[in-house]
């Protein structure tokens, strides 16, 4: 757990790769203790660190008891360079993180007019006065600084004291994220506190195993001692993560190494980085010149949001239709009743008609359907829970495959859409292929 | 943090309303420091426990490293009375939990062969052979058990000892859910470690700030010192906790004053509890035996899922569109070119014309629509990022309303859904009076 001081590792490959120092997040209420609230603020500030050299080291929440955050703190601040907390800066009275920090800095804390001043404006712009409890969030620290919060009402707080920095962030994400992006991260890059690339390389696989992963590249790793090597499996992908720790491996080595792995893999490899499965297929997609189109019958939205939620989808994404009964799909896809009749809503002969039927109502290229049953609450049936069918209407085809998957409704819904997904890669790499040499096929 | 030995507080109400124990959950894995996966074990765990009386006290997340895994549990390990950690009991080199637990508990590991045929069986059942490293996942702890795994490879593991419990468990949602649900809690519950209900009420409020709601509070919770209070806000939405933290008050006292504050609230109470506004519509709208469809133009199939992920959706749910671009509209929601080329794709005619064409499309008695631009990556406009059309059909008629927010994509489309949704729950809610008294509207 020893570290250096708080400076950047040399440069090995011309920038520095990564940072030595010691981060740590302290995440503060009891709505997430309570899993009434997703600690969101650990994934968004992990990754945005992670992009610049810094893994954090330690993320801990804790209850609103001030106790609780002042035991917190101090055991944070005797160990790390750099601190951040979320939340606990609001105006209620369960809001007491200020004054848990003013006691473990020895700081005392003080009335900013400016502050109360940036309140009353922005209650001002909504037609409205700031009540007493509001006036609490102009309260910060003696010696420190504030860091003004353009979509609410608490500023955030930076302190640098024996040579650590202690940031206070507010808990709402929309007021946290732009703060963070627009004052922290520059401010710790120009203290030199922050790398300017991730220290480490994503190798993304789907449809191999963990440990089947780890075998595979075993070969490869075992050639290189000292790699810091990581995997995470989720639904059906597989994610290995290789670093240098000990900094003998520049950038261009581990993206060697990394090709070495993406060799192995063939179209298991989804791509080095961080590009989501959907992300993947609307790269191809959209090189094509082609159109998607999806229709949905248990998963409720989440295929469409797959594919709608990237960056530029009108251009390839035409659009989804969410159906919940046999009625939608006969009014929406024109899926005949007569099929539904006969082969049951969840059957191979109706993902096809999905499939089909909303690539020709979008008059789209491809069709991608999901049609099943994704576990307890979606009404007993002839299919065992989590049974599903997925179709797909291609260019060169339609075709429909049956999937069956254990585990919980949310566990079944991800999986599902990951191999819908995966389908549709594999397919379209097919057709890229194709293009490419048309007379080999 | 001082806490007391390890009991249930005496009922107050006949039943166990809390327990003095003091839980800490650790969560292990260097891709949740990255940001790479959600914590959403702290959510479901937390939310598991708090249904049974218990807040955790603790979530830490550490690295993959050995000697961050230790420290961190021998800290947990001085403090806490139950500790639960998740994850790094998986097969490859970076899982390294059950080494580092086994140090500080000062046990040895023993290799199990029952694991082991339980690991081989399920690779057959996938025509499969384990490869080495899988069977990493057979050693246990020498003094202490195995909570069988029917999803995965790795058991968890159970270790009672020096008055402490110590649970393991696998990281995939998958494994680790079905193995809480079915052989943790309720192990927890027959040693005596868990109520049998919550220690708090929960007054879920929408459309009236935090800081208006603690004002609206205040004299109720003036005149009872020692209750416990707590709030969150969440896009639009505000959750106030109250809670007894000495025992004074009762849950039916409790129960009192959560009334007294729902009167005040008038018709921003959504519920008590933990249903989520889609839920509440949901109960509304079976109630009145009516249907609802939704068209979404900047939501991308999550105003759908909001619906389609309840149970029982497909009594009320009739399903929903999603649009990428204008000939969509027009394709599946006969939205008139000239209205689209007038008025513009972000506007009320367009909202109102997507709300009554999908509600006519799929024949229900409510249509909601969303259409705007929710920031940036959706090209630019003269639509300011941000700006939201929300669109309500109902039996009494059809309107549209303009919303404007700023902030980070994702909270712009969840406050545009809670805005959406809130809108029809009014609405619903004006056509229950109308059914209730008829001669009055």
């Amino acid at each position: 757990m020893a570290h250096s001081s708080a400076h950047l590792d040399p440069a090995r490959n011309g920038a520095p790769t990564t940072t030595s120092l010691r981060y740590e997040l302290l995440t503060l209420g009891d709505e997430l203790l309570l899993g009434l609230t997703a600690n969101a603020h650990l994934t968004w500030i992990g990754a945005q660190l992670g992009r610049r050299g810094v893994q954090l080291q330690r993320n801990t929440t804790v209850t609103d008891e001030a106790e609780a955050i002042v035991a917190l703190v101090r055991e944070s601040w005797a160990r790390a360079d750099v601190i951040i907390t979320t939340g606990g800066l609001g105006p209620t009275c369960d809001d007491r993180t200020r004054e848990a920090v003013a006691a473990v800095l020895g700081q005392k804390l003080v009335f900013d007019p400016q502050i109360e001043q940036a309140i009353r404006a922005r209650f001002a712009r909504f037609q409205r006065v700031p009540t007493a409890n509001n006036l609490k969030q102009a309260w910060r620290f003696e010696r420190g600084d504030v860091l003004p919060n353009g979509n609410g009402t608490a500023p955030g707080l930076w302190v640098e004291q024996d040579g650590k920095i202690l940031i206070m962030l507010p808990g709402p994400p929309n007021e946290l994220q732009p703060m963070f992006t627009e004052q922290v991260i520059p401010r710790l890059a120009a203290l030199g506190k922050l790398a300017d690339h991730e220290a480490y390389i994503q190798i993304r696989s789907i449809g191999v195993g963990e440990s089947a992963l780890e075998t595979m590249f075993e070969c490869t790793f075992s050639r290189h001692p000292g790699l810091g090597i990581a995997f995470c499996a989720h639904q059906g992908q597989v994610d290995c993560r290789i670093s240098s720790p000990d900094g003998r491996y520049g950038m261009e080595k581990l993206r060697a190494i990394a090709s070495e792995c993406a060799a192995l893999l063939g179209d298991n490899l989804l791509c080095f980085g961080h590009d989501s499965l959907a992300q993947v297929v609307a790269d191809q997609l959209k090189l094509q010149g082609r159109t998607l189109a999806v229709a949905e019958a248990s998963t409720g939205g989440l295929l469409a949001n797959a594919f709608a939620e990237l960056c530029g989808a009108c251009k390839f994404f035409q659009g989804g239709i969410v159906i919940s009964n046999n009625e939608a799909k006969t009014l929406l896809l024109e899926c005949p009743e007569c099929l539904l009749k006969q082969h049951g809503a969840v059957s191979a002969e109706c993902a096809v008609a999905m499939a089909s039927g909303v690539a020709e109502k979008l008059g789209s290229d491809y069709g991608l359907a999901v049609t099943g049953f994704s576990g307890p609450c979606t009404g007993a049936g002839e299919n065992p829970v989590g049974g599903i069918f997925i179709g797909l209407h291609t260019p060169a085809g339609v075709w429909a495959k049956q999937l069956s998957y254990p585990g919980p409704r949310a566990a079944v819904k991800k999986r599902a859409i990951n191999d819908a997904i995966d389908w549709l890669r594999r397919e379209a790499l097919k057709e890229s292929r194709r293009i490419a040499a048309p007379s080999v096929n």
